[in-house]
């Protein structure tokens, strides 16, 4: 059967990018034999100590199917039934994911405006009013994105200060780590640096951005909330039967730092693309670019002939906001072929 | 890094062999160049159209990531706030899936004690007391498990019974099918036989016990349940952004009866492993062998003797019954020298 | 036992108040022998027929015990696993129900920041941009309150303009009514004025705040949302045993307007405070009185002074706003010395 | 306008009775002047202070509108998000709260047949095998009713067995005590007898069917579960905002006992009606007579006729069983008037 693939390198998403060659080839090297089923299984062992090397003794990896199945674990653990999380209103699971906060958590999320989608400590400070008042949900968790949905990066300093207010007033502090690959390559330290060293409890690590098929790790860093991982894994459906292809997949990319190759190669396209940007007349970059996404305003009728070939989303459309993204496969000539469209298309 | 991967054969699961090469194949094809996520790219259009090819054209199918989460989507299509399923006490969604069915859904199992996993007509007539009563939570669905938890098989005229009794009162029929293709296979009959041409609403077909990675579909043949399905399965945490790996999986056991061959494969071997155990003293079969599991009383020195060289697991410890399972890649070597040695853990 | 209860009249709420002699008499007279549970009794049957009388043939009445109560049953009749509610970010289920629509309907709440608490059509159609989308929760109901929390009404063509833009993109609209005799009586209107005639689908009618002790009425106006009601009630903790008593005080405020008595005359006692204060310095009115609330900027010194004879809620304490609430049995001698007392307050 | 309420003395139900005159008084006293709302009164301040009285001065009791509102408030208390609750299969819980539990918990309820309504320790053991396997709800609170649903009571020392062998497990023991007062009057024993004394963690004190409007209380001795008390009950819908009327009934029942002056009269006028059927043809007791209610086998016919003028339930119609029930206004008259229309619907 024969299958039309030719579609333009496509700059909506890196999950629009396949899946690393050496992730495929360390699937295809687990699939040998049998093995124990949900986790009991070499590749999956291995994949636990990777996440300990990586992240620390005290960090215990689990892994799971997607980035909002991530983020579900993650923050079932740390939430009762009354409890809120505290996030930016751009945040992905705000926005993103289906209410899947609501429907299955049950929770509040306590949505706060913010600048190129990074919460301040004073955001978390001025939203604690609710707590002891039995009128309204309890703040309980601070959640935020690293990478931000805008494409921004939290310093570590950034996130230690979050950290420290959210742990003064009893709240813990998540973060979505989707791009957190993409962050530590951006701000050229370890992975650890902005979860481990900096008070994060719990967070995600995202592999299928970042070269995997679908693959992402939830990691706890607060051990008196291990022991619940497992039920809720299983239960928020997030439990792969035959696991090890889904750990052999994290363990490629925490094998000789694949994920800093992969996440610093798109970052420096992404960089490409707005040093190419520069001084082009019509355009203008909307937020740092501290990852693989480029935000950009565009006259909407350069961005529609843009559309007629490449795929991005309109990230604003009122605004005239478009945002693209590269992936670890985005090439060099992919983004100078993008650059002399968007010329193109901005001068006629 | 060196993994010891030489297990034994298995006969815990068919969830502990590894994936068939025609699916591993084609997920590699699949891996080209970009494609939009989410289900927008071609192999997902095969996938769907395959779906219609072999369930009729009012079928729709969704791919998502495991049985439960098939189960959970499904059934979450056809269960309001106050609903109960009807299922057998053995139910995979009553007993192993960490009550996803009460927390994800909401809703109320009630379940019926049966022989040999099977529900029957009276069943259901027997449970619709609580019809109209609004301090009860209302019978909506019929769930089966076809192949049953048991390995049994309902015949295409018990389905269809089971849809008529419950279509009488207002009710939908849904089939976990995480073992479809091994009913099929037994009843030597069509998908469609067992599905559409029998009053089934809404089921899983499944593909991981099959030879799939990590690949279910779920069925819809209800047309006025369709619109909801995407919501749900977002929402559900079931869909994959890289989705064309998942299609991909289906498609390529809905190719050439892919399917047939690895769960008559399958089937056979269980044949094979009930035929060498007849006459074997010491051991009895529990229940009509009509799938790819064998279930057998055994003496418990006998089993813990076995358990020492063989994973498989203890179904009913209080009543010394084990459950053996094979899988697509069960060789008759397999069952020869299991048979074997069998035999010597009963004689010693 | 001796209980002091010699509080000041409070102007923290219009709950502070008691039970009006005639809804008490009406449950004492109830009280007369048996009668069927869970509202199969004859005091239910005048509450049902008074509230077609009242909201015309086509409206359905169903008591429950409380106003959170009353929005969780009527919101839970229209609402869907992946819907969203739009509504003002002041909404009292937004803000004061500790997340029971969050965790009892598992919806989300997708809320406006409004001047004087009231929703604008255009608040509506700015926030259809999701529907569609599967990764997004999808608008369902507008849910507007009248009384809003702010004391300020809707006239009966803000309502209708808000139903139509609503069901012109297949929402539905919603009212919660926990003042709605004082609306009714501000507006000078028929309590189906601002109901039936204006396209609302599902609202509810407040009792406890309005004289009665704890009685709410839901009221459906969309007969295809009524066959769920008893259930969703139940379910919902909201079904009295003893209905008769809960009937018996919302047909006490039914009979004879006794609701646009005990509202009237709270909404003229907080125009008397309204008035009153005209032209003292250091007190300004912040929203248009039109109910029984006035809000006012006070310096903090003299809001604190008050306090300590007087119970009142510090509204947006950064904000310097306090609200007085009055009740149906506020007198004006109340309102008198409470003035005497605020300018006493704002002049040393 | 008037309202034919002349029922005959139901047999139904003892919520088919009205309200207690001393109930109704402490009500109406309590209707004076203003009061905080929320329970932040001195009718409430009395209630509090009559648990500790009544349960020890480390029990805490919460006022909650019904039942059901009271066994989920108690239950939410001690359930995560993936446990299950062990229950007879008769329980209120799992019959008669529209899946309540499953809907507003999320949880399972794993129901055990019994006899005369009644959890053996052996029930509990028997059902622990879930316990630490992740695809299994997780065990974690054992429920009994006290009476149970059958007419029955559990003992102190049967309690007491319960609450050892679940807390030897890491379970903790809930008891819907719905009709708690008579079993303290069938046994003759202080409520703190069956409760705080035999390891009780979380129960709930039913006044509703003892002769209150609409009360019940829940009561914590597990000192760790308070905090969480209020924002349970504020978002399950059972917090009243005039509390003082709820904690008034309570209050007026745990004065001078008159919650034993009530049941214990109920639980005699059941004996009465039991005595009276000893020996009469066609009529056979069915369960123990320990409180208020009298379950008996009778002819269809005989049923059936006496319904024409008497409010009961069928309690099995397959099986012939009736459910009679008595109640604190039961007079010795209503009963021998009830015996004799009971002989003679079985003499024809």
């Amino acid at each position: 059967m024969l299958i039309d693939s030719t579609y333009p390198k496509s700059f909506a998403s890196d999950n629009h990018a396949g899946v690393h060659p050496a992730v495929l080839e360390a699937m295809t090297a687990a699939n040998h034999g049998d093995a124990p089923a949900y986790g009991d299984d070499p590749w999956t062992a291995v994949f636990e100590r990777q996440i300990k090397d990586t992240f620390g003794t005290g960090a215990e990896g689990f892994a799971v199917l997607n980035g909002a199945g991530a983020n579900m674990v993650g923050l079932a653990l740390m939430l009762g039934r009354y409890d809120a999380i505290i996030c930016a209103d751009t945040a992905h699971i705000a926005t993103h994911e289906t209410g899947a906060t609501e429907r299955l958590l049950g929770v509040k999320l306590v949505t706060v405006p913010t600048e190129g989608g990074k919460l301040r400590p004073h955001d978390i400070t001025g939203r604690l009013s609710a707590l002891g008042s039995h009128h309204e949900s309890q703040p309980r968790v601070v959640s935020i994105s690293q990478v931000t949905e805008l494409g921004t990066c939290y310093s570590p300093d950034e996130i230690a200060a979050l950290a420290e207010t959210a742990h003064n007033s009893g709240l813990l502090l998540h973060v979505d780590g989707a791009r957190l690959a993409n962050a530590a390559a951006y701000l050229s330290c370890d992975l650890s640096t902005i979860t481990t060293d900096v008070g994060v409890d719990v967070f995600s690590f995202g592999g299928t951005k970042n070269g995997a098929l679908a693959a992402e790790a939830v990691v706890v860093l607060d051990s008196s909330l291990t022991h619940a991982v497992p039920f809720l894994r299983r239960q928020s459906l997030q439990l792969s039967s035959k696991m090890r292809f889904i750990s052999a997949q994290l363990s490629a990319l925490l094998t000789d730092d694949l994920w800093r190759r992969n996440a610093g190669h798109a970052n420096h396209m992404a960089d490409r693309l707005a040093a190419g940007l520069t001084g082009v007349p019509g355009v203008t970059i909307t937020y740092p670019v501290q990852s693989n996404a480029v935000f950009a305003t565009l006259p909407a009728e350069a961005a529609a002939a843009l559309q007629e070939r490449y795929l991005f989303h309109q990230w604003d459309e009122a605004a005239g906001i478009v945002r693209w993204m590269t992936a670890f496969d985005t090439t060099p000539e992919h983004i100078d072929d993008f650059l002399t469209d968007i010329r193109k298309a901005l001068s006629s």
